[in-house]
């Protein structure tokens, strides 16, 4: 080991309240991407991030616009062209917080309790890219980068990315490299770094299910004109079988099977059903016969509707009945072929009592990235030496659209990981960054820069 | 006929517009019960009525409190001891507007578009109290009353009347008579004056189905825990079956059975399938097979869920999901009994991945009125007076908790009708009072009232 790593990482721990300030700044500023109100706030949010990259040095640093919220780029090549190029990707929009009673404090006003900081965004994905910002920072004040680095911060992850990959078309030269690292994956517990090289991709549909042509009263008209409540539970109900098998047609056709090899080093992993138990807080499991928890979460699709809204404390039968229906997929589903099983099971399910639209759908393939390459490499030897054991390689559950267009339109692969818990809560209340695992994943990075270079 | 009738009725129609402008301003106080802000608007509503009561010339005004808003009440005596004494019930507090962007105009600011006037309350219940009042204000500017009047205006009937047997109780000597006239039962169309003379009973369950501890991320958790939203539709789904009939354990057990007499009246009635489609929009009618629409409205019961609510547009897994589940009841079923079946079903129905709790239910039974009536009779032979043709008989689907607590208590029978018609609509938005209906509604109040004493 040469000695830039420690002096680096001496500079990384002397940088640690300066750095934890920052990220509190960074959280005050509500970057909620689904707020259709929220402009303000998403301009202070990249105009924070410019000035920020601008004070660690970076060179060239942008507010590129998109058809919807703009990213930032900012960007050091002071390697030279011979050594490589990290680009990396982070979000600096949020989830909404609401509903706010449900926190024990404001998600918008930072606060440390014990060893977490917690606010909206701590986990996801604000504490991550700061941790980035501190490893580049702390590597440069220690000398110079042995890698050139690029970032870009996406304002839309939240959204699913919609206007990500046109801004990868429009930017490709600004935006090459060797590969992306991906801090938004998080890891599995506080003493397993973790590198996932699988996501699962999302379909989104919003559903409206009309009855009447108003809201009637229920006196008059109950018993004689169908609710469209009913109707939407009928469709909801008939998503599972009772056995929580998945009934679209054709849903499961194009799900790669695990290998023998995958399902084995799936079943090593530290999360077993107790774990799941006790970080959902759920009395029993659930889900597709066959598979383990971990399998049903990585490597299995499944189908949630995250939102229903129908009616009112009123007696009345409503005229609509909304739901939002979403599908975790893998691979290789192909989320239009799942919109046609959506379309076929909605047309056969909901009863022509009542008539329906789909509002809107959208969605994106689940990715995996190959777990031989030199960014894998350097992130695990560097993950040995700061938490003494190797990483954990898994297939993360969630979803990341931005993985699969940076690999379908520059062709490059991510590294992915993170250092947020799985109790974060991220998307819920109460979202916190474990900071003795923050401040250790930024150790990693210092390293995982120098071990780049080798 | 004697000659007080006309120039009673020549008194009403001179004071049409002074009517309507008092009831504008009663329309314009937003007494929505179960708004727990609502208090002001509550109070400014009983100070109206009290004030027009005492502008009337009664000669007892009273609020009577109750553990809830209180009731207006207001008598005349002057017909003596040996005339007949009629009880007016109303209820002065109206359902919630919202949402507000539903409507064309302000539901508060009353207004008249075409014959018909629109704003909360004008035809449920307001318009009608006031179609009360204006008659009884005609026969006594012609000379005296030969009945005697007590009106009781209560404010919580759209939240099922919780006070209202209480107050009877507490007020059984204030509030005695021979009959009850109730104007809140509407008429089946602007040629057809009407006398109900049954009312479906209610029963309301608000459910709670509780999945994890708190939102959880839909990746990592998806096709793991199972969703409160799946849960709680499979329940909703299996509440009917595919047909239409309520699965409740002994739901039907204790259903009155219509006599073939009852059939031959009720298909007499001008309310066809196609009247229902109309009124109601839907391209096809629904509910139990083997009765008619008229048959499933006023004499079966129903089963309506009128409320879901349950996650959010954030991609989670949501900690909880609400319904209010109400069933609408006819003689002879039992609320309890029906809360029974509820329980076993939800029992039965809930899967155990899941947890689930009744937060609140109340209800009342349907009611009976007897048909052969000194009120029934005078009512009827004023109504053939103005519209020059019998009044139809019929059974009602809505629910009056009322009609059941002022026999129960009291002993009295009430005499249903009103003036609202079937696309009123009465608890959505839009709510309208058609005005040449209201004025012969005034007319036959006025012949009612001397027909009552002959």
């Amino acid at each position: 080991m040469s000695e830039s790593p420690a002096v680096a990482l001496n500079h990384a721990r002397k940088a640690r309240d300066e750095v934890l300030g920052e990220l509190r700044g960074f959280l005050s500023i509500p970057s909620v991407s689904s707020n259709p109100k929220g402009h303000d706030d998403i301009k202070r949010a990249t105009e924070w991030l410019s000035e920020r990259f601008r004070a660690l040095g970076l060179t060239r640093v942008e507010v590129l616009p998109t058809a919807g919220h703009p990213a930032v780029y900012g960007e050091t090549l002071s390697a030279g062209p011979s050594a490589p190029t990290v680009l990396m990707y982070g979000h600096y929009d949020v989830q909404s917080a609401a509903p706010l009673g449900d926190w024990d404090s404001d998600p918008y006003r930072p606060v440390v309790r014990g060893d977490n900081l917690y606010a909206r965004g701590s986990a996801d994905n604000k504490g991550q890219i700061m941790a980035c910002v501190a490893a580049v920072q702390a590597v440069m004040r220690a000398g110079s980068l042995p890698v050139n680095v690029k970032f870009v911060i996406e304002g839309e992850e939240e959204l699913g990315s919609p206007s990500f990959a046109s801004l990868l078309e429009e930017h490709r030269d600004l935006l090459t490299g060797d590969f992306v690292l991906n801090p938004d994956a998080g890891m599995l517990g506080p003493e397993t770094p973790t590198i996932y090289y699988g996501l699962r991709g999302m379909y989104v549909c919003k559903l409206r299910v009309y009855g009447p042509s108003r809201d009637l009263h229920s006196g008059s008209y109950g018993g004689v004109v169908h609710n469209p409540i009913h109707a939407l539970s009928h469709m909801i109900a008939g998503l599972h079988d009772a056995d929580g098998r998945v009934m679209l047609d054709g849903f499961y056709d194009r799900v790669r099977e695990l290998t023998a090899e995958e399902r084995a080093e799936m079943a090593a992993l530290p999360r077993d059903e107790a774990s799941y138990l006790e970080q959902s807080g759920v009395s029993k499991l659930w889900g597709e016969p066959g598979f383990t928890p971990v399998e049903r979460e990585g490597a299995r699709p499944a189908v949630d509707v995250i939102h229903i809204l129908a009616g009112s404390p009123k007696s009345a039968i409503p005229a609509e009945a909304n739901a939002i229906v979403t599908a975790r997929l893998v691979p290789d589903q192909d989320p239009n072929e799942v919109h046609e099983g959506m379309m076929k099971y909605l047309k056969e399910s909901i009863p022509s009592t009542v008539s329906w639209e789909v509002k809107s759908y959208e969605g994106f393939p689940a990715s995996l990235t190959d777990r031989n390459t030199p960014g894998v490499r350097a992130l695990s030897k560097a993950m040995v030496e700061v938490w003494g054991k190797e990483p954990l390689f898994c297939r993360s559950g969630g979803s990341i659209a931005a993985v699969g267009q940076l690999q379908k339109v520059l062709g490059l692969d991510s590294v992915l990981t993170g250092f947020a818990l799985p109790d974060s809560q991220m998307h819920g209340p109460n979202e916190k960054l474990h900071l003795p695992t923050w401040e250790r994943g930024i150790e990693a990075l210092v390293r995982f820069l120098y071990y780049l270079a080798e």
